[in-house]
């Protein structure tokens, strides 16, 4: 038993890779992705505050940090599996708290279980925060998958995880923060621009000249 | 629909990292321990034979080369995750089958779907050949974790997967080949010996003395 | 200008790698480091408040989460480079301040930035919080030295890391949660045992003796 | 001697990469290489005999599996160089032979030298099995170059690689899996497409407005 | 004190990636760098030579070799923190030029001190030695930023290093081994082209064609 | 033709890994070898220097820096191979030789061609220069071996290199910086001690009791 136990996993987030089984030009592990999407999730809750919602910030950071948590017993799972009856998830849902709940009992204090139990609950209800983090969830994942589309990975399973991604994502589009994303943050998105090769020989003649050389 | 699909997926079978979420010294590919499980059933199925018994070379074969074929479909799930209810593996049983049968209707032409299905079946039966693959998939195994505890790999879980893996190999003690193993290959490494760098002080001066210098 | 190029910029995160320029068994970037010091400083918190000190979560969360955030202009400037002098000191901290003020408006909108010069500021102050963040920070800091000595990891430069965690944790040994970290986390690591080989031969040899055989 | 050097070698195809000198986005060992030549070995034979032809499986499976085993002796030695000269290639081949008997004779008990010195001969041989892993050999070959160039990697060697495989492919084509291969799998191949970033902001617009929004 | 240290040192060149913070398809080691800045200093070296200038090739050499020693001491430092200002910069220098003397002082037996004082000192003089290194090291960096544009690396920061690299370059114009630079190398850097997929099925068809098939 | 391809396949020695086919704790390209021997080679022949030899440093910086190009074309060799024969030996070489005399007439202008042919020959002859390169070469594989032997990488052949180079060494024992190695260098690789996790309790107990407290 012991925290020593539970810090020393924390380590192990770095050794679960997302989207097994797939070429990708950037690798990103859990606690990678744990991190971004905690960043975005504050964020967006920056936004909901500015428009007028009661934010409770404790409970945001929580849900956010902690979301992936049971990947730590449970692997990285693939989606289709996973989802592929509603028996089967209704099974691995059980499974996954059943396994928290046995780590929290074999390596927490008892003063401490109940609010690691608490902890480690699937964070994505109704409340506002569990929204705001579906939603952050999805935004990362976009960013992942659109990272890859970027650098010209020729698989097309990214193309539909962004797809996946953005359809959950509007399924919130009533939220302030899903607006202001939709409005203010996708469209930089899709106009960032390719440097092409044939630009460099434009700007490499230019520079010349300017030097007062010539190429 | 397409072979070309099922050669392009043959790709990320070496993106599939076995044991996932742990630090591992030296990390393998599924396609990686599949070209290591159909050696080793190679040579179990040679003592075999010289042992007397009836080897089907070609199931053998078929039996090794694809026996993790469904982790295509559903990654690799933790252990202790696939097995912690009957129910649970029955249904993640059933999954696989049933995405293994989807994929070969998708990806293959009607002539080749029957030989495909029985070539992605689960291998490990009670023939010869299937427990050839047992044992084979498990000295395997072995290996893996003796390597990362051979490095010093100071995370107990090695240790946990040599004892599992070797509890397999003895449930088959009464083959011709396991008992081949287990006392003439096993011992060999346990006897690997390590260099310790205390050694090379002793060997450096006996190196220099010899060239007739001296440290 | 766009919150885009913020959400982009949290990737760069995964690609500074900590304590460059050292050979390492196992590496971590700043992304993976923040998580970790987070998840930490929540179980710190945790502890504070138990104790009977009074949390504030919010500013807890948002010190640890961005507590690195400055790397991203500077890269990982190492440590005897940053404190040589107290004048360079000064001036570094100085120019850190500068370039996130600089991204700030140059990436936010304006009614973001107030919150956000706010957020990125340095956490390590005298508020709870502050001193939370600061031992949180050090504790992953051994963690990771702590990592690299139980691979055997020959450079002594990991000593010299662990000492210097050590040693700044000690500066708070006051605390609560430090007390509680000494008491009963630290002696948990301290205890990791090692997997001999030596062991495996009696371990081999006890199992296959319990199934019958003899080796 | 022993075996257990054997089993323990075979970990060595992981470290031995493909083409070594040239940036590749996506590498590949010998023992993934292996593992997927026996893999469309085992479907082209699956056309042969489809077409009409008599497999020997069991040959045809040693010999896929097998066949770079050489490589474990030799490292990977461009093949300029290999085939610099003629007499080279005889010095060669007989350098590979010595030193692959001398290992059978080292590690192999009597009774497994001769079904391993068998298993270990140069494969390419003009018997229906031999001339299936010849093109099995290079269809894979295809694929990594094709997985290159579809990157988008720069390297015209990639290309060069590209052709080269395919000719040899051509030289059989006589054989009905090539012609399965030419007539049903190449162009799948070539039909393969690019997601356009250009194409993000379409489906993106279109699936926002679908969902009764819009950018 | 030793040259033990010294010579150990040397490795850490190998863990110190150059633009770290940043997604690039391919990494390059200080290491490297100094190697290949040393074999292009050589080159430029024989044109000036042959251009009818006299090199002083042993200074030339050292200038190369060790032109980012200092860079053991303080890691990669940010090119626009370490220049944020002329104060910055000074003191930055002055640290540099501390930690080297400490280091030769602590590691080097007297005997060897002047030499070694002279040879990590900053190389980039007005010399015609410290202006060919001055241009090697931008070439270097020029083919970095080159080869990830190349690769369509998204990030508009190797665009901004390609222009930076060749307008220090240009400085420097009136140099017999710049003009060679800029006539007859960067034009071919330039016309370097890609191979498109859609290429390669003008050129199966051809080759099919050729060898009596078709597709 | 051009210099350009001879300053892009500068990269491809990033590339080309030492030793392939083994594990290895840390990996080491021909680039960052070919700059840690002309580290050591510019070491050594100080020594000499001092010892009253006369150095020819523009021809050891060429021998040291240039002495692994051949490996552009023939990639690594295994050694065992290489040295089969001495009938193989010599073709190899005459292959090597004639490869990198296509190379120089292909991609360099007929000006370059005769100083290129000079700098690419066999570096390691009778001079003292060519003898310093012997020595520098393997100084830095027995680092090499050290490095793997410290980290205790179990594989035999770590100590099978480290007497090879120490043997090779030692032919030149009569050489004043082969003493200067021996009497100096050598014996402080040997002293270098391990960190133990044991040490560990007692520092942290040290310190703890230090600052006051207790564990």
């Amino acid at each position: 038993m012991g925290i020593h136990h539970y810090f020393k996993s924390l380590s192990d987030f770095e050794k679960i890779i997302r989207c097994p089984g797939k070429f990708k030009f950037q690798e990103h592990s859990v606690a990678s992705h744990s991190f971004k999407v905690t960043k975005i999730a504050q964020f967006l809750g920056t936004v909901e505050e500015q428009g007028g919602e009661k934010v409770d910030w404790r409970l945001l950071y929580e849900k956010a940090l902690n979301h992936d948590y049971a990947e730590l017993f449970t692997g990285d799972i693939k989606t289709p599996v996973k989802y592929a009856s509603k028996e089967l998830k209704r099974l691995f849902s059980e499974v996954e708290e059943e396994m928290t709940k046995k780590f929290i009992e074999k390596e927490f204090p008892p003063e401490f279980r109940d609010v690691y139990l608490e902890r480690f609950k699937e964070g994505k209800d109704e409340t506002l925060e569990g929204r705001i983090l579906a939603v952050a969830d999805k935004i990362d994942l976009l960013y992942e998958s659109f990272g890859e589309i970027q650098k010209e990975n020729p698989e097309s399973l990214f193309l539909e995880i962004y797809e996946e991604a953005l359809s959950t994502i509007l399924l919130f589009k009533d939220m302030v923060c899903v607006k202001y994303f939709l409005e203010n943050i996708l469209p930089d998105m899709l106009l960032e621009r390719f440097i092409e090769q044939s630009e460099l020989a434009v700007i490499t003649e230019k520079m010349i000249n300017e030097s007062g050389g010539n190429l």
